[in-house]
């Protein structure tokens, strides 16, 4: 039998600046903290009860999901062409197995899509309608697009339009970005989730790095999980999670991987971003070089610490 | 002014086992041979005027998708629906911005449309029918994808349809594979390009290694360039060619970095496949873990040696 050792959960809702009429600018940072510790709290919930990593991180990404004030399932930023289009991936440390799946326009939560696309299918990253259609073939319904459009980012796509600014990079222009989760069980594997609706007034079919194995999301129990949240395109030039976890391999600490990760994304790229990162004995660590990232995680105790 | 330094170019036509019907089981590989030496000259030949590796590369794959004996461009494998669904990338090791398209069924050239997406957007991945239209906007015509299906594509795909195998590894039942190269030009600067039909019969929307930056295709000026193929769901798990290029920076000479990365692709994820290496000063190298990899490199004189 498996030795029993320390569970770890974080969870991030993303990398950002606090956006002009972002209700944390008015100090109201209440519904963007509420969500990332419900997230944190319910992948813990299944740690402790001797849950896997893996659904532990997909729980937590589908709180955040489901959450409209992040930029991932209901309440995703909209395409130029007004749709949302999400992306997101899973990937588990033990195995090395992964699932992804890029410009989905109808289903509620692209997390589970990733774990099915990983489960049930012989490939790792699905695109567009051919993943659509494989939802519904592994039972997933459709979703309507209008229901994950929420009021607030239809109003924004409407100004943005008209001030014709695209594209904005979403998440640097407002703290609602993309979420992630890296969790590592008691059996001592690790896993990382990561969900997005992507940059606001992206080109259609635009792919992040969101769901790029070893861009925004990667996992390795030999090494560390890593969920990435920033500027896509600059984070896919250095494949940040994947650099991240080598730098835990070398020894670094989680946090001395995560600040020398974001520190690199800075200077070789100019990229902006946050990650989050459980290292192979379950320490974590986070970094951002952007003036704000939610996250929360539990301590050892079950307490919830959630920050920005 | 900076000092000339030597080029180099490597070019491959993918890994994989002979099939039961490919010329080359008869002893026929010239048409092979053929295809990898015309591009590995057509990128010789830019990097000897001055060229730039980006344009090496470029040109190189260009000449293997227009060639049908290759599955990539011209003579890619068909989906399970009956479709041709191109992937492609492209990296510039100096600047380390690139660009790749996937889910492509409209393009004669999709290494052409990758290295657009990476100087004309502010994306590095696009995919599906907003790749294409991407496309349009940027002067890239429509290209009939029945152009793109050969006759032999389609005869194999009405035959693999009764025997309802799908999806067949195509680059692992013929070598007619992902094509790709990478180079250094004499100003110091590496470049790596790949380009694929992807599987044969796989599910539509489909993403393989390919165009993942950081697993088919990456290059850095710091470390190597490198191009891989193979069963890219496997080669996806491990990052393999940012793994590659990083041993290269560990200082391995690139066949030692080459024949580790295929080494561990074998042995963590029981992956088949090949990868082409050109190291930051210019040395280049190859493993593969399949029965056959054609690849062509230019000598220092210019001489091209074309293998399988």
């Amino acid at each position: 039998m498996e030795r029993e050792t320390s569970a770890a959960i974080l969870v991030h809702g993303g990398a950002g600046n606090l956006g002009p009429d972002d209700p944390a600018s008015f100090g109201l940072e209440a519904p963007r903290l509420r969500g990332v510790r419900e997230a944190a709290a319910a992948g813990w919930e299944i740690l402790t009860c001797g849950g896997s990593a893996l659904d532990a991180v997909e729980a937590a990404v589908r709180v955040l999901e489901d959450d409209p004030t992040y930029n991932a399932g209901t309440g995703a930023c909209l395409t130029a062409a007004g749709d949302v289009e999400l992306d997101a991936a899973i990937m588990d440390g033990e195995t090395l197995r992964c699932g992804a799946v890029a410009v989905v326009k109808d289903v509620k939560n692209p997390v589970i899509l990733a774990r099915r696309v990983m489960e049930r299918s012989e490939h790792v990253l699905l695109a567009g309608p051919g993943a659509s259609a494989f939802a519904r073939s592994v039972g997933i319904p459709a979703y309507e697009g209008t229901l994950l459009a929420t009021a607030q980012q239809r109003a924004r796509w409407e100004r943005l339009r008209v001030e014709q600014r695209q594209p904005v990079r979403a998440e640097l222009a407002s703290p609602k970005g993309t979420v992630g989760a890296v969790a590592r069980d008691r059996r001592g594997h690790l896993a990382a989730a990561t969900s997005t609706g992507g940059m606001a007034m992206k080109r259609p079919g635009r792919v992040g790095d969101t769901p790029i194995i070893g861009c925004g999301t990667y996992a390795d129990d030999a090494l560390a999980a890593v969920s990435c949240t920033g500027h896509g395109e600059r984070i896919i030039q250095l494949t940040l999670s994947r650099y991240c976890a080598d730098l835990v391999g070398q020894g670094r600490s989680a946090t001395e991987a995560a600040e020398e990760a974001v520190r690199t994304l800075g200077a070789r790229v100019q990229g902006e971003g946050g990650v989050i990162v459980v290292a192979r004995h379950g320490e974590v660590g986070f970094a951002h070089n952007t003036p704000v990232m939610s996250r929360a995680w539990a301590r050892p105790d079950g307490t919830i610490v959630a920050e920005m």
